[in-house]
């Protein structure tokens, strides 16, 4: 039997669906400002090279065996790796390889990841129907649009309830992505977000498991699929995303609709997208850069006697392991972040490898670390004071740590970070041709280059 | 930022993932009683009735021409078709075909119609690699058992709130069932369900779109694929189930654990399924249920002067369109069901077709019947009473409509329901073939003969 009762249901929303399903596929290409295609650019690298970076990872290695179970069609590429499988498969696993180090992407408003789900169903599509670049990068501007204005319409309750907004909302945002690149008029692409709206992926407790990279990757194939239905004529509520049982008011009980609405066309959310240069928490990276910044400074372990390091309370709470016992641990440890910071300038995914975490000389700098809780400092800052065996003391403070959208990574950065996680996979000078495909996808007539380089046969 | 809020968080679950795995996992083959046997094998066939008579549906024409976007491989049938597609593709159309019509089973405790999900993985499964029927029936109860419980679990909140609760608890069970029927052990078959626990598919708002019917095919999908990604050594969290951030307590606020612990591998849930006879909510049952008995007490359309309807006001509010203008409309019709139950007797898709809706004698006879709200008499009933030309009255109450748990089909109205569903797809002849193989499926090596009767080639 039918039951009507609904705790606060919203029946005066906008016409969400068909606001969004009109900006998708209306907007002009290329209609915004040079920073904001410059913005989906770095995007597009910074996801190809966490991509790579993972590629030989046991999760990208255990999805790869499931799909070939349905005896998948060598359809599109995986990146980093030679097998082939079909476009909703290399969905799938590009999305899971890409998120696998937690290194990609950040809209820090809602903390989306937002290249992951619509890059990879993108990717996909295009290589096997072969679109132009300028098509992927105009659909990978207006898919992160409304994947994240969903996402700010939502946040902090649809997160704080448990949710991982970055699948819960990247099937819609891959949908309309994939729909935009498909060329779907409006009332498809409606469709297509209206099917993807049924299919939110996710659930916080999943993070460390495998399953919590499956979300971008399961959402990328659930959007790619969503538009494929859409095309074939398979429908949906024209008000899926805004109705009172729709996908928002369902998972949400904060629904805010102008933030969808307001200045749409104009303002981009991939304008404030921000890149991690470490492979931690975000809550680490002032301190690490404040580090970074002292071994820049000319100062070597072997000069050191004490480290002190004053930050917010938040930053012990999540990452006060004194003594991490392997790579996995030294994520949730300030201590070693710094202690890479000092020793090698940077705190990649090899600094994060058993063997550096555990090295006689890691352990003894970590151990000459010591931290104190220091509230009047904000949780993006650290101040970080050496004290030498000269007795001469240096003093480093990070408002703002790299990486964050007041002191964004440069090009260079980007880059040099590309390498770090792509070198060791596909070695430098595909690593290096990648990149300058990545650069220049927006020019090529599809991604045929990124792919030559980036997937060794 | 991590943001650590949640509303009224239960930290002190037990431990719900690992006792259902353990229950799919260790539960012995054909370990309950006849009756629950029984039951298992009329929601199989009912099942299978279903999704062979919409197997030409736009729905299913739509949903099989986007998977072969993917060069899906020949690996299992669709049942009422000659195509082959993916064992996953195999998953979803088939539970796309089989809720198409609003016409298979439901668990009337929870209102989640069990079988979609469940059945349309193992079967995919079963056919590809060769499972035997004994098995099937096996991962089928205990499938069902666990979307159930979890479905006991979170109803009514769940569903209030918008969640269509036949797809968000049916990647669960599916993937129960497809870890059951793979072989999986306790911690494999914990991690196949933590993975689907991630995926939950479906709003209410889709309702009246081909989208509803996709929730419970999505989810065989997901669930078979969570299976065989656990297979392959894809990891969740342990606790993916129960967990405050985990599934049942971010998709509701109501989380009763003792609905899935009590009496687990005693009561099997499936013992509680129900079938619909009539292709309509089940609101409008008793209705028409009182209207093909006055047609069996002889009474004729053009004997009826006029048919006095007393009912719930739920009924009026749910299904009073007086006069419905084609077949869809007409599932919301109370008249519509009146009159055809006293014309022909039952109230199937044929019934519900446009040319039905609109004949003439149709329109005639529906304008015959009056209907008033009589609160005193239950949603479950229905008191009609026919006045007829020659002045006299026949009197008939339905205190549980026919399909309810109180007065179920018997087998052979559901072999009846089979045939008016498959007869006009595969014939009448391959649909008693398929009645058999369905019967016979526990002692059948594998899934042959049914789909040899079910799927013309």
């Amino acid at each position: 039997m039918a039951r009507n009762t609904q705790v606060s249901a919203d029946h005066n929303a906008p016409p969400i669906t068909d606001i969004l399903a009109r900006h998708v596929a209306t907007h002009p290409s290329r209609g915004w400002s040079d920073a904001v295609e410059h913005e989906a650019l770095r995007t597009w690298l910074n996801w190809v090279g966490c991509a790579i970076g993972a590629a030989g990872h046991d999760s990208v290695q255990a999805a790869l065996a499931a799909m070939q179970a349905f005896d998948s069609a060598p359809q599109a590429s995986l990146l980093g790796r030679s097998e082939r499988v079909d476009m909703g498969a290399a969905a799938l696993i590009n999305g899971i390889s890409s998120h696998t180090f937690d290194f990609d992407d950040t809209h820090l408003k809602t903390i989306i990841h937002p290249a992951g789900p619509v890059a990879s169903a993108l990717l996909a599509l295009a290589e096997h129907r072969h679109f132009s670049g300028r098509q992927i990068i105009d659909a990978l501007v207006l898919g992160i649009d409304v994947s994240c204005r969903i996402g700010n319409c939502m946040y902090p309750d649809h997160y704080d309830r448990g949710w991982h907004i970055t699948g819960s909302t990247g099937s819609v945002g891959a949908a309309a992505a994939c729909a935009r690149l498909l060329g779907l008029d409006v009332q498809q692409t409606a469709m297509a977000m209206g099917i993807a709206a049924s299919q939110p992926i996710g659930m916080r407790e999943q993070f460390g498991t495998m399953t919590k990279p499956f979300h971008p990757g399961g959402s990328a194939r659930a959007g790619l699929t969503s538009a494929l239905l859409a095309q074939s004529g398979f429908t949906a509520s024209a008000k899926a995303l805004e109705a009172p049982r729709g996908f928002i008011q369902t998972v949400s009980t904060k629904h805010d609709w102008s933030e969808i609405t307001d200045e749409l066309g104009e303002r981009f959310e991939i304008s404030f997208n921000t890149y991690k240069p470490f492979a931690c928490g975000i809550v680490v990276h002032p301190s690490i850069d404040a580090c970074v910044q002292l071994r820049a400074k000319g100062i070597a372990p072997d000069q050191i006697e004490r480290i002190d390091l004053k930050v917010h309370s938040l930053v012990l709470e999540l990452t006060g392991k004194k003594t991490p016992a392997d790579g996995l641990q030294a994520k949730f440890s300030v201590y070693h972040g710094c202690a890479a910071g000092l020793m090698v300038g940077r705190a990649g995914e090899d600094e994060y490898e058993d063997a550096f975490v555990t090295r006689a000389d890691t352990v003894a700098l970590r151990a000459k670390v010591h931290a104190v809780v220091d509230d009047r400092i904000d949780e993006a800052s650290a101040d970080v004071t050496a004290h030498l065996k000269d007795g001469s003391q240096v003093h480093v403070f990070v408002e703002h740590a790299i990486g964050s959208m007041q002191n964004p990574m440069s090009d260079a950065q980007l880059e040099g970070k590309f390498h770090s996680l792509a070198d060791g996979v596909i070695g430098a000078d595909r690593a290096q041709a990648a990149i300058a495909a990545c650069w220049g996808v927006a020019q090529a007539p599809g991604v045929q280059a990124l792919l030559q380089a980036a997937c060794p046969r």
